[in-house]
């Protein structure tokens, strides 16, 4: 077998043998990284048939490890969401499914760009400890039935590899590549069924419902083809999914859900997703009864003292829940007000980046992080927002770059004197 | 200006910017080849312009070295033939036109793969030099009017990047990319018109008519952007040119033509290239009259006096075009018998590779050649073999390159009983 004839098979659009795709992710680290980018660029422009996007899976979940979960009791399901803005869905469900009997491993990454990380959010409770072994997470959610931690052993080193070279050569927007790079990650974590939270909208990787149902579509069809379960849930991300956007904001957010004290559009997503979990893991027979034990332990507070048991146990101080002030306070905060009108639209992208400029996030993977920083927005749109209080109030430690986020953050959004239809933020199921 | 920015452009299909492309070529040797093969996959892919195209060629061209022939008097043509089996129309027409008094300078490679290489035809003949410096063919041309060599200084070296990368990640086949590597060496040789002679057949690198096509509109195109005049003929490959397949067969052809010795489709090709030769140099008014010209020299003997002066000049011996026996002989020889009928089809690449594999040729660029090596074909598509006397005769010292070529040979032409068409080597002009 020869790399070139494999180039110039999908160049002229015919379709790869499995294991002509196995030989490819076999040379990685053999074979120059010019041919691979080369074959990435084909893939880009002539696509892949759902078996090939289902083998390139299989070669790249297959060149590392695979985590091992057996020596946990019940049906262990994962959820993974392509990254949004404000999106804080696994520090409300995790708990909360947790709290229903579901065992949850959740192996979670860091911000990068206009996106959080929940690794980050974590780490602003003072204490929290994301680095487990392998060993300690299973005994963990033996013990307390869940676990929220960086990723252990060495997953999918072929994406890793693949993922570095394809954003260096402009070939990162294709369906096949995106789908099966998650997806191999995904399976290597070793979960029985998966949930999708597939962003839709300005603040997120698939701009359009085409494109993200597709990516939808075709991540459900590498379950289907590899035997695991998959449900993909593709939800609105043309605004903020939460209110608070920021590292310690986000977890205070979570804790208000958690505690019943709000609803809107992050609660609601996180109840979607947390129900088709609880049915896939076989807790519930369908989503309305799985919804309504959620629902249940938010008001008895069991969702609650899940959180305040996870963070305990992995070192954290359980306090801050009950008094916020008790997180790292921000030395310097702005009130935000814009043009009067109907709040029409974000570029909540850049309202992400706002909240990075801010010291929310970070460009590069080695920045330090201001926990306190971030956003706290006011109005959704289709409101109406009449300048009496501020539109948004942003929090920092330095002054420059409190301007920074500010003129980011007010050009994003639009107001306009007429109401735009206000739409649910799940837009569609794909099972 | 960013790469990565440039190949997300073209893989989007949109038009590069002069600037983009010129930054392009200005980045080898300081981007990563992987952003490149991804760059030229995209091309492969999505083409390019007309203006794109000349303005590759361009950066190419003035990437390196541009040959200046300000000091020969008279208008300078070039012949450049894409590539072919039995092709020895260069040793017709440089000393037949240099004949009727037209400037040649024509600079030549070496055999690659199944087709020859004028270099190494000439240096079949004891002596003969082809490495002039500039000045020296400068020189040899205002005195003789011709000279046959190797290429002198460092032309296009972005050209040779590319072409180097493109070989091993299978994005040979572009014709903006082919068009564009002719056409930036063509135009760095410095001369002021070019003939090109695009070959189209089995032993072609363009098998099929539209493609022929569509290469020979791109280069006269280039030619027409960038100001030089320059026509193309699009020539038949599906069968050898000439009857002699091997360096000094080929020459022994070529002396044969000059002589007025024989005719055929290696004649007819090679008198038309040269008539538009001599109408681009100014020599004569019509392709009608050049004709003539060229006829003319070959019965007055003035064209093959020519060849022999070239030889002289360059070191040669000339004695050779009187007598063949003074070329190195063959050891061997091998006479092959086909199944009676119409000859229907060659494979004519394989033809080209049995050659090779005789000896006459290489496969990779270090490789020894053996000058007497080679085939003489009896028989032209549409001819009836009867089996009486040989379909051809196989030369070559070593018995086991004998055998190997005949293998490859038989397997390479076609027999029947049914006579297919005989159709014009001369398919069509592009001006």
């Amino acid at each position: 077998m020869n790399f070139i004839d494999i180039i110039n098979k999908k160049r002229t659009k015919r379709e790869l043998t499995t294991e002509e795709i196995y030989f490819v992710i076999d040379q990685i680290g053999k074979s120059p990284d010019y041919q691979f980018s080369a074959l990435l660029m084909a893939i880009c422009l002539n696509g892949m048939t759902h078996r090939e996007i289902a083998d390139l899976t299989g070669a790249m979940l297959y060149s590392g490890d695979i985590i091992d979960l057996n020596a946990i009791e019940g049906i262990k399901v994962d959820k993974h969401s392509t990254g949004g803005v404000a999106d804080t869905t696994t520090l409300v469900l995790a708990p909360l499914t947790a709290s229903c009997g579901l065992p949850v491993v959740k192996m979670s990454g860091r911000g990068l760009g206009h996106t959080g990380g929940t690794l980050d959010k974590l780490e602003s409770i003072p204490g929290f400890n994301i680095a487990l072994t392998q060993n300690e997470a299973i005994k963990q959610v033996n013990d307390i039935k869940a676990v929220i931690m960086g990723q252990t052993g060495k997953l999918c080193p072929a994406d890793g590899y693949l993922y570095k070279l394809r954003d260096v050569t402009g070939t990162v927007q294709s369906i096949p590549l995106i789908a099966s790079s998650i997806m191999s990650k995904k399976l290597a974590a070793g979960t029985d069924a998966i949930v999708l939270d597939v962003k839709c909208g300005s603040g997120a990787f698939m701009k359009n419902i085409d494109d993200a149902r597709a990516l939808a579509n075709e991540m459900v069809e590498i379950g289907r083809q590899l035997r695991r379960k998959v449900t993909a849930i593709i939800t609105d991300m043309d605004q903020p999914l939460g209110n608070n956007i920021g590292n310690t904001l986000e977890v205070i957010e979570a804790a208000e859900i958690l505690k019943g004290n709000i609803k809107g559009d992050l609660y609601e997503v996180s109840l979607t997703l947390g129900a088709e979990m609880l049915v896939l893991g076989g807790l519930a027979k369908d989503t309305v009864s799985a919804r309504e034990m959620l629902e249940e332990n938010i008001k008895n507070g069991k969702g609650l003292a899940k959180f305040r048991e996870i963070i305990v146990r992995q070192g954290g101080s359980p306090y801050v829940l009950d008094d916020y002030s008790r997180f790292k306070q921000p030395k310097l905060k702005k009130e935000i007000y814009l043009k009067k009108g109907y709040v029409t639209a974000f570029d909540t992208e850049s309202v992400g980046r706002a909240s990075a400029a801010l010291g929310a996030g970070r460009t590069s993977y080695d920045m330090p992080i201001d926990y306190s920083a971030g956003i706290v927005i006011n109005y959704r749109k289709g409101d109406l927002y009449d300048g009496k209080k501020p539109f948004a109030v942003m929090y920092s430690d330095d002054k420059y770059k409190l301007k920074d986020g500010e003129e980011i953050f007010v050009e994003a959004v639009e107001t306009g004197s007429e109401q735009p239809e206000k739409t649910s933020p799940v837009i569609e199921m794909i099972r």
